[in-house]
């Protein structure tokens, strides 16, 4: 919209939003002015409010806007298990399916030089000192099943192995629901290799 | 992430943009609060300024941060000739394509009935009022060629063949670069009849 720099402005700034180019950010401008402006006024303020509050958890490194974050405050889990997992999303579908009742680690992304994300961004040293410090027996890598994920599960095994803490791997196969005819060869073949005696 | 209020209240306030839905949402969260909350900060900066300033020309109802827009203000611009689009982007687009030097009016969308957009919405009565007090000879219709947009071109043409203004629409056809193979019936069928000698 050549005539209104704010709009331009706001185009461009929507530009910043992961998987929005400049045609959906053209959209949801005019969506935000013409149709919406209750809307966008809670969106301003809301990134405003979590950008203010929102911070890390000092021990599991999750989102949180106290120094400690609910799980790693409560008495109630299990301290000697400890969870590895990417984000915060991850954790949330883990509690959410009740999976587990033991501490957690989040990572904030997995190994990705190409983007600079490297052991030191994924606050790995962190994660050394929280297992060192601790009486975790246990140590779940919970990060994807896709190439990064295990990438990154392949690098902290490597790590907590020669501290000599137990290490263990999310199950790989075919999920619940799922139908053979549409699984690809690499679930099959670990399908097959871990089958279990029933 | 059941732990920190302020990030879920930022996804909820994210699904009110179109297109946004609960898991792109908490992608947007995390990659903003994660990654680039400079970027953040300025989507919110952003948005705080468009609603403040922007609003809509007094003439053809534009995004304006004036009374009037540049192109409203403009004594280079043909005033016997009046486009009518549907948004602004719409008018972007003509303007970039140096398709056309008159006048605009924007509807700030279409006929939709079902979403409670009627022609009180679409602000009919000010392109009444616009055309009655101009000077205006042919009022060209270039709302899309969508259902919705050729819905509301037909409405608009038959209020102003009350008026006796002449009432143009864009040509119908194989766009340029166009494959017939990949081209829908409709358009091939309009494109025979509308064809022309050369």
């Amino acid at each position: 919209m050549p005539d209104s720099r704010s709009v331009e402005q706001l185009q461009l700034a929507l530009q910043r939003l992961p998987g929005v180019g400049p045609k959906s950010a053209q959209r949801m401008a005019f969506y935000l002015l013409e149709r919406d402006r209750e809307g966008a006024f809670s969106i301003s303020e809301a990134i405003k409010s979590a950008l203010a509050k929102v911070n890390h958890c000092q021990r599991c490194n999750n989102f949180s806007e106290s120094d400690l974050c609910t799980i790693c405050a409560s008495q109630r889990r299990d301290s000697t298990l400890l969870c590895i997992a990417e984000t915060p999303a991850d954790v949330e579908a883990i509690e959410q399916a009740s999976a587990f009742a033991g501490m957690y680690f989040v990572l904030m992304g997995h190994l990705s030089p190409l983007d600079g994300i490297g052991p030191e961004q994924l606050g790995i040293s962190q994660m050394l000192d929280l297992i060192q410090s601790g009486a975790i027996n246990e140590v779940i890598l919970a990060t994807n099943l896709t190439l990064e994920g295990e990438a990154t599960a392949d690098y902290i095994a490597d790590l907590l192995h020669q501290q000599g803490v137990s290490v263990t791997r999310l199950a790989r196969g075919v999920p619940v629901g799922g139908e053979l005819e549409y699984m690809d060869a690499g679930t099959l073949n670990q399908a097959f290799s871990d089958r279990r005696e029933i």
